[in-house]
């Protein structure tokens, strides 16, 4: 008899944990490494450096418009090997599951997330799954972590004034999804998030050479964070230009009426390029022959003096974007 | 002024996250890759083939006699890739925090998770912060993964008839201490958690070269599900003679007063190895040699019949031991 729901054995390291992993994990990561179950996954040798990174995902809700935790998971994690100019190669991907979560949804994210991976072309290669007692822990938290080859790297340092800066696409349509699930809004908005694995763009993007000088993907903290993480303790600027800036007319709307400002929601789908000026268009050229950069736009440009980022308005001022102590929300990624 | 307790706003990207992980997580994790707080680490080029490997620890309590939950998240994933036979280089650490965790409670598992790689001479490259809300987890969960470059390839089709089965070192300590703390059994037994980084002591093993077929960890479920899952679906089974397995006789007391079987209890510092029967001794007398090693026996040989896993007792018996279908106590790593 299979069971409906899932119990404190599943993380247990007998049986059922088999089971689990078996009958239904090894359903939908379809991997000849995974399959082995071994304690840790071989990779074959590399030429390239490698890449590494880890994200915790704790989104709330789990299922969202446009996606769901394991989408998400898989989706983060490609993209921070993506913008370090690395080709994403490996995952893993560790469910922490609260007791008595249904098997359906379990289900639902493994397909969605072994979906975005297969889509993506990478492999998810180790795992793990651990059960805690209901009610202490909410659902279900995914942490992947991932490796990759270093193609071309990209390095803060390489930024100098007069960059141009790139953003892939439209802003704020994450955070803005989330909330309006969450709080229970119902904004007649239809917007969705843009979670998608952008490596796919990046490669595309990588073609431009030496040109391409740095990237980060805006999540938690939006735009601004990025941005001010890029130039803090250098000795540049930026200033962004208001009237460039692709937001969505629905995520406008949803933003006045929350009271809050699409630099600082969170992307799961978007980069922020920093790129040679003198090839800055035939990047942009670039992006908007890819499906996830078809409204990619030049926002700004890296600048000696002022420090700090800056915005400057339609109305032809300039404010400060500093970067906030806290996001609105929390547990958007 | 700094917060004694962890808020929400520490997981949102913004300014608190940027002071929590700058004035916290490294002051503790000294690497220069770690603090460029890049999307992702840029490891050197390896030339040997690349081990990979997660685990979520989700253990309950995070402190408890002989380590806690930042000293077990390292360790666990050194020794996972340890026993794949590879030298474990670069780990990444992802937290989760209920709100209103204590700094000082964060600042002690981060201490003793970077005392434990620094011994163990691993580097924290990458890692990631979440939290959420007082309530929706329970206190604090970590979720490392880690990269290694493969030094002697270890798999199960290695193992061949004849080959002995040897123990590290005492069974069952993890489980009884945690038990002890989280039962508050208050039992008078002073058993201490084995936790320990196995990567040492294997390598000195792997001195032995091919002698050396496989080797495990036995973690949740014990060596009972080591010894199961290393045989299933294979033409071997195992016999362990049970006069010759090492365990304190604390373990063994507290073991009886709650009705459990120090074969099914998880070890967190032990590993099992398969070794060429011819090689077998010398194997020991290496283990001997190491401080993690000195209790190690030879505790069973693999065998062409009867398949499965068996105990010969110390009156002469010969009984199965299964896998059991989930382990007495979840929550145990």
């Amino acid at each position: 008899m299979k069971e409906e729901k899932i119990l404190l054995g599943h993380g247990s390291g007998g049986l059922l944990t088999s089971k689990l992993i078996r009958e239904v994990v090894l359903k939908y990561f379809d991997s000849k490494i995974l399959e082995r179950l071994e304690d840790a996954a071989e990779l074959p040798r590399a030429k390239q450096k490698i890449a590494f990174t880890t994200d915790a995902y704790v989104v709330n809700p789990i299922f969202f418009p446009g996606g769901d935790i394991g989408k998400l998971a898989i989706c983060g994690t490609i993209n921070d090997l993506a913008v370090k100019g690395a080709i994403p190669k490996f995952l893993s991907f560790a469910l922490i599951i609260e007791e008595g979560f249904e098997f359906a949804d379990l289900e639902k994210i493994l397909k969605s997330a072994a979906n975005a991976a297969r889509i993506a072309g990478v492999t998810v290669v180790c795992g793990d799954t651990k059960v805690v007692e209901k009610g202490k822990t909410d659902r279900l938290f995914i942490t992947t972590s991932g490796v990759g080859v270093i193609k071309q790297n990209l390095r803060r340092e390489k930024i100098r004034a007069g960059d141009r800066v790139i953003i892939s696409g439209t802003i704020g349509d994450h955070g803005i999804a989330i909330m309006n699930k969450r709080l229970n809004l119902g904004l007649q908005f239809n917007v969705k998030s843009d979670v998608a694995a952008l490596n796919g763009l990046v490669m595309k993007i990588l073609s431009a050479g030496p040109a391409i000088h740095f990237m980060r993907d805006p999540t938690r903290g939006g735009v601004v964070s990025v941005l001010n993480e890029t130039v803090e303790g250098t000795q540049y600027g930026i200033v962004i230009d208001e009237t460039r800036l692709p937001i969505k007319k629905q995520v406008r709307g949803a933003s006045e009426i929350l009271g809050l400002d699409p630099l600082y929601i969170a992307n799961e789908g978007k980069i922020v390029v920093f790129a040679d000026k003198n090839k800055a268009e035939r990047i942009l050229t670039i992006m908007h022959a890819h499906p996830l950069g078809k409204h990619a736009a030049i926002i700004g440009k890296v600048v000696k003096k002022p420090t700090g980022v800056w915005l400057k308005t339609s109305i032809g001022g300039t404010h400060p974007l500093i970067q906030m102590e806290a996001e609105g929300l929390p547990r958007i990624c």
